[in-house]
């Protein structure tokens, strides 16, 4: 029989099937291929690094990368997850990040190498690659790095020397002597499993013996297996254009990525020189010694020559890829890049949420919405899941949650320091209106009475969503009276996927909306909620649940209801975002335990403030509701009003009962 | 910690869980769970025979259910099998099929009980019962039938002991001698996989020493393991009723169903009264009698009679369901249950195609559109696969179809005689317009040059669904000009899912559709369409494929298209219709192998009309065309036109290459 293979490059196709080819091997096949597969929403989401790399330089598309150091304390853990999350926004194709072998970098620590790499893969959805010296290292050790490394969903090990401890170093016989011992080992011991950056030096390694040599030891690395070369920084184009030059002819023919550093003071400069024994020209000391005290005047300069210098290496037509030495520093970098052209803030999304970069999760493609403002939180509460939902959420018996007890690790951290959180959120509380205040002030962006904008909220680290913002006006209208909103989308009918606010997934497409409105409220509330909604029946689904777990809903069977879905050229239904009714059991746990952790204990035990939200933390409900009619006007603000209408009825004694 | 299902009585639920529950076991029971589960989107399809009958009485709810007999001809297997799609379409809970000893019941012949309820089950997505009688039978055969009907997903056996061969019968000592020996042989070997349904007779069993004796047999058969019981027929309604008050009274409290027998003709009465050994009542033989020779009015009477009696039944409170002895004719059974209001023609489906009753396809709901018109094809190609997509079509490397090589298997096989077919398609094709026409008329539903209506074509064993209807104008014009037609689908942007002609799934949604053409056309037009394409990029998804395999697409990445899905309140999205790029390829198969099996061979080998049939196999394509755009009009009509413009312009010579 002829089978045939199309391809969509427009020519004629045809192949004829071996005997073994599946059509003729009847429903046996069938049995080794799980039915539910990768959507490949995104292509990138299911390459290795290298491949991405390939890719992205055959098409003649340039790119960057960015290299960042370990934080020293755990408030810089803080921030440099925040600045992964901002940096990540400009598109770069990968990051990495430095180990530094003084700082316990392969331990569970928040600043340690190993979990700083984790984090950014895991948390902030980036392809991430680890550096790894090998120098003074036991093979046990090692290979006790990488496994972790691989456990944690880390896929790349840019592979080094390091620097030797004690003046003394000699060659161990049987030891890690250079980085090409350490790419040998990652090669035998875990296969082709890892991608693997060695470093090159434009100007030769100052131990090397001469250029050529240092030349020569390049090529054993990579032909011991490295994918790809970085570069030591360098100040002239002609250095890395001779070197990469002098690479090729040699028979390197991997991608060689330029190492840029851009000048952000002098004496970052000084130490970076000394550290790496390079010699800084002449003409660029010539106009840094004048303004060596001006650090503006010196960052201006340093963006101003690295543009020049990446535009000489880009117009050479044999770089495509440039990667920056960031000092875990924003302003520079992003302003080089944005000079370039090459920061590219992509305001579309392939998923309405974030996707993580670990490989056990390249398929998931669906959610519940609960977790929409705290996804660090979602994957960390499920991390140990091995399989993830993808296409649909499926059965609501089958998630199982874990714990959220440790609401300070780094990454799920607020921002915010206690201080901060209090000039938001109130040093003191007076009653329950108090607590009112604070949601209408963080929904309207206006100042609370003592002048302090409410950026953030426990459950929700960012001001509003865009998306959110076309409800605000509702939003603070209900939230005035207790209605205290904590997650919301609006209906939408069917917007262009390209749609700058709602938008998301491959263009040409079109994405929905049911909407959706969640919120804490007192049990009074509920009470008349629970009265309105009969006349929504079977329009409006509701779960409503105590902390307790005393709960009510009209959602006869369990099932999860998908509220946000897209629909794109030649391609299956894509649904990111579900209301589970399990799920929800879960969320309310760590919705009502936020009211607690990051509130209530700002204040002293037994103090009033913190009485009051105890009282809300123990008798509050915590409410959603989906409008099933999408292509309709949104029932739901109804919904609360018809209940404050219910709420301000006098009783009609005449019905009391 | 507190854990809760909720639930949808609208009661405050709650419950603590276990410490083994869900909720603190972290990541490991999510391994025993796939993620992939059943939509439920009819809670029917996934209860078993005994839990839709218990759901059913409990909620009041009246209903019915269909005895049928193994046919005793190949083509009466045809037309039985096109009574079942029939008579399925109003409802009935199930049918039963009964056991003929003397018929080969257990083999593979097309007549067999066997392959009759298998029948049912796979191809009509019927609930089937499978009679079987143990009498004179071994063990290591009936285990054998039983396993069989298991394999083949039966799921419910009617236990029996059938009639004894001979007349000097005796007890065997470890034989099967009574049902209720085959009732506790099931539930040894089988466990509880089969529901069990046995015969009860409210006049007693006519071998049995009393009517008090025979009861206390139905009591041990009951409390053996049987689920339900199904009488033998009676001609008054207080037969049964005192036999129903008389199994309650000794504590039989499953499901009691009496048999209704609807008389039909003089013979068949006076056959089943012998055979069954029952009286017929003076008040009806008085009747009878005088108009033996008048079928009709013999038939009319029955109907009457039987109304009457399940009138009572169904007053009394104590019935819900009936159970029909139809003879295997529809009439009669159809108009009583008319009468009584039972016969509920839903014209709301599930899914837009017939779902199979194999238990292995419980949660099937996606397919490919390619079979449409060929459901009981596409459920044979696929017998063999262990798992069905559910929520998505997945990975188009998946599916490997079975060969679909004998198209003479009966329940593939056309309704329509040789001579039938030869009228609709011609006794002489004198060129490919000849073939153009039958299409034409098919679609226009206009008597053919001779005078015949084509009420099917090798792909469509049905005349054209309502729905295709609203493309009739489009559709006769472009066959007319060898654009040959066989599957479409109009856009549709979000009608109600009870829409009568396109509507599908529960109410209260909305159903979406892409427009979808598929036809077969010669080369030159190929040529030329595939011009035209070109300014329809990338709006417009195609795949062309000739019989030896040649094909072009413009799917770049092998994905499915989702070309029909719904939104549903409470529910995930639902997409039961793909355009999968790999099933297309074992479609073209099918397809073209339909020109030569269905058509070509009604001629004589090397005839003119053979050879034109051939000419039109072995030269035209298949093309299958999506439009994406679904909330605009469908654009694939203008892309037709827009070929035969280009076939009509004459050529530019300054253009010509």
């Amino acid at each position: 029989m002829v089978n045939q293979v199309p391809r969509g490059d427009g020519s004629w196709q045809s192949f004829k099937s071996d005997s073994s080819g599946a059509s003729t091997s009847g429903g046996d096949s069938s049995k080794d291929s799980s039915r539910c597969s990768t959507p490949v929403l995104e292509a990138d989401r299911s390459d290795r690094l290298r491949d991405k790399m390939r890719r992205r330089t055959e098409s003649g598309d340039r790119w960057f990368s960015l290299e960042f150091f370990p934080p020293r304390t755990a408030s810089g853990a803080v921030n440099l997850i925040s600045r992964f999350d901002r940096m990540g926004s400009g598109g770069p194709l990968f990051i990495d990040i430095t180990w530094h072998p003084a700082g316990d970098p392969g331990s569970d620590k928040e600043t340690s190498s190993m979990m700083i790499a984790s984090t950014a893969v895991n948390y902030c959805g980036l392809e991430s690659v680890l550096h790894l010296t090998c120098c003074n290292q036991t093979t046990h050790k090692i290979t006790g790095y990488l496994e972790k490394a691989k456990r944690l969903g880390l896929k790349n090990i840019m592979a080094l020397r390091g620097d030797p401890v004690g003046a003394d170093w000699e060659e161990e016989e049987e030891g890690f002597n250079y980085a090409i011992d350490l790419v040998k080992h990652i090669r035998s011991e875990f296969d082709d499993y890892f991608d693997i950056c060695v470093a090159g030096y434009p100007t030769g390694h100052p131990e090397a013996g001469s250029y050529e040599e240092d030349l020569q030891h390049l090529k054993e690395k990579v032909d011991a297996g490295a994918d790809f070369v970085i570069t030591q920084l360098f100040f002239r184009a002609d250095t890395f254009l001779k070197f990469l030059d002098d690479c090729r002819a040699i028979g390197i023919t991997c991608p060689i990525l330029p190492g840029i550093f851009p000048i952000q003071g002098y004496q970052s400069l000084r130490q970076l020189v000394k550290l790496s024994k390079l010699e800084v020209p002449e003409e660029i000391t010539k106009v840094i010694e004048p303004i060596k005290d001006n650090d503006a005047a010196i960052r201006n300069y340093g963006i101003q020559q690295a543009v020049q210098m990446c535009r000489v290496l880009l117009d050479s037509g044999k770089v495509s890829g440039l990667h920056f030495y960031t000092l875990n520093r924003e302003v520079a970098t992003m302003e080089v890049l944005r000079q370039l052209g090459l920061w590219t803030e992509d305001p579309r999304r392939p998923l309405p949420w974030a996707v993580s970069a670990h490989p056990k999760r390249r398929v998931e493609d669906v959610r519940p919405i609960f977790w929409a403002s705290r996804p660090k939180s979602y994957i960390y509460r499920t991390q140990d899941w091995d399989e993830f939902p993808n296409g649909r959420w499926g059965n609501s018996s089958s998630p199982a949650f874990g714990e959220l007890n440790d609401y300070y690790l780094f990454y799920l951290k607020s921002k915010s320091t206690k201080d901060a959180l209090l000039q938001m959120w109130g040093d003191e509380l007076m009653n329950e209106q108090s607590v009112y205040e604070v949601f209408t002030c963080y929904i309207t962006a206006q100042p609370n009475h003592r002048g302090h904008k409410v950026m953030c909220l426990p459950w929700n680290d960012e001001p509003l969503a865009p998306e959110t913002n076309l409800l605000k006006e509702e939003l603070e209208k209900v939230n005035r009276r207790g209605v205290l909103t904590i997650n919301s989308q609006p209906n939408i009918n069917g917007k262009p996927s390209t749609d700058p606010i709602v938008g998301w997934g491959p263009a040409g497409g079109y994405v929905f909306q049911k909407a959706y409105l969640e919120f804490f409220t007192s049990s009074e509330n509920v009470t008349a909620l629970l009265q309105v909604l009969k006349k929504y029946e079977p329009r409006v689904n509701y779960h409503i649940v105590n902390v307790h777990g005393q709960n009510r809903t009209n959602a006869h069977d369990m099932q999860p209801n998908a509220v946000t879905w897209g629909i794109f050229p030649g391609r299956e239904i894509v649904q990111p975002t579900v209301v589970d009714p399990v799920s929800f059991m879960y969320w309310k746990d760590e919705a009502f335990a936020l009211w607690i952790e990051q509130w209530g204990k700002l204040y002293e035990e037994e103090s009033p403030s913190r009485m009051i939200i105890k009282y809300i933390h123990d008798n509050y409900f915590l409410v959603n509701l989906v409008d099933n009619d999408f292509p309709l006007d949104s029932c739901l603000w109804q919904v609360i009003d018809d209940m404050f209408e219910l709420l301000d009825t006098p009783p009609d004694p005449l019905n009391a009962t």
